[in-house]
């Protein structure tokens, strides 16, 4: 493990300096070799798959783990999109010139070797190997180990369209042992060889990572998002977005699980509310007003307020307008994507300002926060940490910056 | 402890809506009350200095712990300075339109709370609490044992602007206890009410922070910085930058503390900058080539490469050109602030764009490696770590950023 570090380390070094063009062609022969491999990448897929049925799996699992002709073409797909976005490389974000003549410029760089865990979709090494390197990263993968000979033969593919265009195959590895101590070792940093961890699963995989890495992560554990029906919502916009929100996809981080209703639309927008979620074939848990608005709801207890049910059900409440709102979301929510539903502009522009939360919407859908939806092309995942990357992960985001000063001979008095 | 976390986090909401001027306001009436009770801080102060003393302290200690009615009035003005800074919170970074219509800006919020753990310099309870609060945040103080007493004076000048201003006195707290076990809880974070950790002091204390923290640390642990004089430098360029970068201040973290030289230019300008090093009372360690140009060059051992002396000695090595010299510092250096002297802007651009260091300098002095010499106003640190906060640490990095997106009814497909 040590040792694929220090290769992970001394491909950064090569990567960081690589330009677009060369990067670009990386990527285009990426995707070539992994339509030119399919045939191969299905046969050691559906080794994975035979060894996890044998092992009873559920469906869900085996259907994330399967990959088809047309998931390979995605897989390809995903690494010309990426091939498509700009290089954040050597942008300049920030320059000034000081009163002594010195030129101070901000510019961005990549970040160095990002290591990515996740569980058994195949197709996750493709995406994390393309975004790191557009953005001038070696990463080191630990899938699931029940993808274990799918990820490695597509990692052969991602290979070879680096050796291709000339760049080191160590720019993308992948952890060559199932064991799952070998995990533990890239928490811990892998004795500096691994800037930052992105994992990509469910809460118990984000749940250990956040528990055990020595280097800064890049993730959320939980999406508790809400949407609020402010008394000043046009009920059919409220309709509209909440139904988005909760039904659209309920598995999705970006999901809302939870309905806040102002008290004073109770009277208005609640019935119609609840029986459009209910009628949809979403189960409601509500709070005593929500109850006596429908017979249908049953009785929400404390834990749903803080349940990331990434399934049909939602949690309503009535709250006291927007500070009411406010205070629900700070107190249970996980900051990370709250939306407002209001015509009126000043209670907007208070629930924008004083929900702390990673991704915060007037009159639109939580269901946006999604780094293709925001115009960032791709994403490695959403964070809800505070600090370096919020919301989003796309390939800026996967890049830090340096200060570059230009002199005429200063010196500091 | 967990008590004094719930209650920053109270206040880091209080303090994340108040208005510029109401910020501004507690600055001003903080740097009042500092001048005011400056007698009653000088008398807590001699009581630190007298248990100091007692116990045996260095001089360089007692130095740094002493308060005197200049430093007091020094602190004082720094709260000024500090008011005068522009107000971070609500910055728009990016804004843009999605294909959709939905208006999406990045706007700069604050972190929430701060935890600052320092050394005996009771300055830094006035110069941090400021920062943190320009930026909106709250912040936790925890100084060193010998200035117990003169921390807990300032804080509770500090904490009087606060309440005069109508925010919080939670705003800016010091931990209650001398306790060590106290510094452990902090790092551990608090159960979730610490965002960030900023250490101030010597390589003692930032290598626990960075090896206990359980949170996100804005540090440097070392500064082993290099001065690269190339073969197309200036002479007279290159001895004005290199004697500044050694000798104006040894002690500061942007010091340089390598020279190398270019064996190009090793017989015309090694030997003038080793002697104008060793004339100035610089102790060289050098390398085989080095010591051939002055026989008052002592010869540098492998640690040399890797030392910061923070004092008037510098280890001088001959490299093969700019690519000998990013190679070396790469290998030997601590990514912190590393500066070429050349009149060759091609090569000049090599090493800007190759070395991954937080700062690099061409033509002018390491010794600009601060918050104030960027413009910043004033800084809490300087940092190497790569994610969020690298190089100076002013209150644009005290900050963090949300995404605020303003729909007209927008669902996602």
């Amino acid at each position: 493990m040590a040792d694929l570090g220090r290769r992970a380390r001394a491909a950064a070094h090569v990567l960081a300096l690589a330009p677009t063009p060369q990067k670009d062609r990386a990527l285009a022969a990426m995707a070539k070799a992994i339509r030119d491999r399919s045939a191969a990448i299905l046969a050691a897929n559906a080794e994975d798959m035979a060894a996890a049925r044998q092992s009873g799996v559920a469906a869900s699992f085996l259907d994330r783990l399967e990959l088809t002709p047309a998931r390979i073409a995605a897989m390809a797909d995903g690494l010309d999109v990426v091939r498509g976005l700009h290089d954040p490389v050597g942008t300049v974000l920030e320059h000034w010139t000081r009163p002594n003549g010195m030129a101070i410029e901000r510019v961005r760089v990549p970040i160095g070797v990002i290591g990515v865990i996740y569980e058994s979709r195949p197709n996750v090494t493709a995406d994390a190997g393309a975004l790191a390197l557009k953005a001038g990263n070696a990463v080191i993968l630990r899938g699931g180990s029940d993808s274990f000979r799918s990820t490695r033969a597509i990692q052969g593919a991602l290979a070879a369209g680096l050796a291709e265009a000339g760049l080191p195959e160590d720019a993308i590895q992948v952890v060559p042992t199932q064991d799952r101590a070998a995990v533990g070792l890239l928490l811990q940093g892998l004795d500096g060889a691994v800037d930052v961890i992105v994992p990509r699963g469910g809460k118990g995989l984000v749940a250990r990572v956040q528990a055990e890495a020595r280097v800064p992560v890049f993730a959320h554990l939980d999406g508790v998002n809400h949407v609020y029906v402010d008394a000043a919502a046009d009920l059919d916009m409220a309709k509209s977005i909440v139904l988005n929100a909760k039904m659209r996809r309920t598995g999705v981080c970006g999901a809302a699980e939870t309905l806040l209703v102002d008290r004073a639309a109770a009277a208005t927008h609640l019935r119609p509310l609840v029986a459009m979620l209910l009628d949809a074939g979403c189960a409601v848990r509500g709070d005593e007003a929500v109850r006596a608005a429908d017979p249908r709801v049953t009785p929400a207890s404390e834990d749903d307020w803080v349940t990331e049910y990434l399934d049909a059900i939602i949690a309503v409440k009535v709250v006291d307008g927007v500070e009411g709102a406010i205070a629900h979301i700070e107190r249970h929510g996980s900051h990370h994507t709250d939306a407002i539903v209001t015509a009126d502009a000043h209670t907007a522009e208070t629930f924008l300002r004083e929900v702390d939360s990673a991704i915060v919407l007037h009159n639109a859908s939580t269901q946006f926060a999604d780094g293709g939806e925001f115009g960032f092309g791709a994403e490695i995942g959403i964070a809800t940490g505070k600090l370096h990357a919020r919301g989003p992960v796309g390939v800026d985001q996967l890049t830090t910056f340096k200060y570059r000063v230009r002199g005429t001979g200063q010196t500091r008095p």
